[in-house]
């Protein structure tokens, strides 16, 4: 049997990094970047007060106190987005708010809540320190920093720090073009009408929707029944489209096992030290276009994305990251794991306990890997290792949070 | 000042719940939920094999070890998506897939592992328990159970679990309209030229993206200068077709604080004990849309949204969950907090030290709230109780996980 990383490296190696686009920083946000975004200018791009106040002299404020406040004559005003405001003489200040440059001549703010808000004279009760109060130029960046690295997500934070930077247009990695086909002669799409035998197809539903919040595009998503003929014309008219295909079912080791019987040997088909999801297969469809091959049971092919597809995925988008955050709950449930053998356990995610979620198997009740209305209840995989051969109330373990809300 | 959880209590009273609308649920992903979803009909439909093998009766097979297997006649094959099998008699089998349906007769399933895989003859080498290897009829879910409760978030497992529950059509809420408008006279377009005293709005950027994140549809983003008549026409504009306005920035106490000048007092403005995200204000527009007003530093603004603003979209989405799940990290950073004031500190999660992720500060360096570039390299925000006044390093702290990838 293979190991876990070493299917995942098999699977990795599939990876052919995307082509790229330009985007506005609003626009790119849930993108990838694909080259550094570097800043336009400094940023602040002037000395600034870091509050509403006063711009002023500190070293005529020596003696300022709250009994003792000292006067001085207000001169102007420095607002943001204002032309450049009056020099601060000894003596003088000039009304300042958050964000508006420095006047010239003043080396502090004193903040208006230390002052009497006077408009032609303001007594001011405290006296500053040098430079307090005040944002120095280029203090968050300054021209030419690399603001973000190639490989950064780009979240809220980022995309704003791209528009804060004056940055125009960012370059970003393309999405994934992905087919996602189920195989299996009792499968018909979801909301169908069920004839003798037949069951809803809810694999290709799976990984899609798994794909899409990967940061793919799904550019085909159904499904074929067990004749390696159709499967063979159906792969190789999504493979024309598309950067990677996935398939689910038919790669285990049953006379239909439709996949298995159609990619083999050019895709290899393995045993992965795993559970769920021992039968894997990866490699190339017959014009080039990667293929993964996960197993038909709902939850084996959940985990399966998760361990390897979404991985392979976030490569193709040149990700810096690949996985998830790990993160720790405390097991508040027992159950036996096969030896030899990782486990990847659907598992619901209780209240904190201080150290981390309380975590159930989410499939409690059932026996397996076909539960996907069970699966519905996990917001994780807690991962047990291979040496671990029973899970025991209050062990910590390792859960990849599937769900962030 | 206003505690925290009261302020977030004043937000979360301005939510009302949206409208809802019917998706199949290949399209209904990163939605929530609006009506429950039951099981059109039994999940598996019949009871059926959960290995590639052989159906028999567990009977026959008292007798069967690796030494002195016990032969049984194959009489015919039960695959999935096939008619109804034929009966298994005692002393035969019937070759049988994963999720096909149980022959007539059968009450057991034998591993392909533990026979010589026979076509008319089979000789089986192992005794099976009655019942091993079934699935029985609704193992997984029955007609009519709830699968997914009002107010779930509809991730890849959700949507699968509603396909394969029969379901052709969910009930899921409608986005939220979200207006974001940013103030001050300084503030140009992300990519503009910048002229003398402007800079680039980035807060609009930073708002649009978290509320989209956030399951929102944006329906405007731009930015208003410093004049009370203009933003009240703006946002009379504005919230005639948004669910909600989110502004940012003049919500303090400086001269020019036109949100706070254009609002008062049917807004209420106030003073809230955390760092940074102080000043904040929340009511209704005059057309008697939602408005929440957030400080204008791009730290503070990212704050106030994780904060206040998506607790309170979530609540508009019917959410069952309204806030992220806290993790936990380790402080390799020391800092100082404000005594009385809960801080939320923008922070660098690094490698996992087996108890969650080691944090530093984000934006270190540098002094505080208006840090947009530091604020990009900020996995989380760690939060800090208010009578906390030194972080040192060890320390465990509670971190809102702001970016998952």
């Amino acid at each position: 049997m293979r190991e876990v990383a070493e299917h995942r490296a098999a699977v990795l190696a599939l990876a052919r990094l995307g082509g790229t686009e330009e985007l506005a920083p609003g626009a790119a946000a849930g993108r990838v970047l694909a080259t550094p975004v570097t800043a336009h200018g400094d940023l602040p791009p002037w000395d600034c007060s870091a509050m509403d106040g006063y711009a002023v002299r500190a070293g005529d404020l020596v003696g300022a106190t709250g009994s003792q406040p000292v006067p001085l004559t207000v001169v102007g005003e420095s607002a943001a987005g204002a032309p450049t405001p009056q020099t601060v003489a000894s003596g003088t200040a000039v009304r300042i708010m958050t964000g508006a440059p420095l006047p010239p001549g003043a080396d502090a703010v004193v903040r208006q809540e230390d002052t009497d808000i006077g408009h032609r004279q303001v007594s001011v009760s405290r006296r500053p320190r040098p430079g307090e109060n005040l944002r120095t130029r280029g203090d968050d960046t300054r021209a030419g920093d690399v603001v973000l690295a190639a490989g950064a997500d780009l979240g809220p934070a980022q995309v704003a720090a791209a528009a804060g930077a004056g940055v125009g247009l960012i370059t970003v990695r393309t999405r994934p073009r992905v087919a996602v086909i189920s195989t299996g002669a009792e499968l018909v799409a979801a909301g169908s009408e069920l004839g003798p035998g037949q069951i809803h197809d809810s694999n290709s539903v799976l990984l899609a929707a798994a794909a899409t919040a990967a940061g793919a595009q799904v550019v085909h998503r159904g499904s074929v029944g067990d004749d390696v003929h159709l499967l063979r014309a159906a792969l190789a008219e999504l493979e024309a489209d598309a950067d990677l295909v996935l398939t689910s079912g038919g790669v285990s080791v049953g006379a239909y096992d439709v996949v298995k019987a159609a990619l083999s040997p050019e895709v290899d088909f393995v045993r992965v030290a795993m559970q769920p999801g021992k039968p894997q297969g990866a490699g190339h469809l017959p014009g080039g276009t990667p293929v993964v091959c996960l197993p038909g049971n709902p939850v084996s092919a959940f985990v399966s994305f998760e361990v390897f597809v979404r991985p392979l995925l976030r490569a193709m988008l040149g990700a810096s990251v690949v996985d998830r955050p790990l993160t720790w709950g405390v097991a508040d449930d027992e159950w036996d794991t096969p030896a030899g053998r990782a486990q990847y356990m659907p598992v619901a995610l209780g209240p904190d306990l201080g150290v981390g979620p309380a975590i159930r198997r989410a499939t409690a009740g059932g026996s397996g890997s076909h539960l996907v209305a069970g699966l519905a209840r996990a917001g994780g995989l807690a991962v047990v290792p291979a040496h671990v051969e029973r899970v025991r109330a209050g062990d910590r373990l390792a859960v990849i949070r599937t769900e962030s809300a």
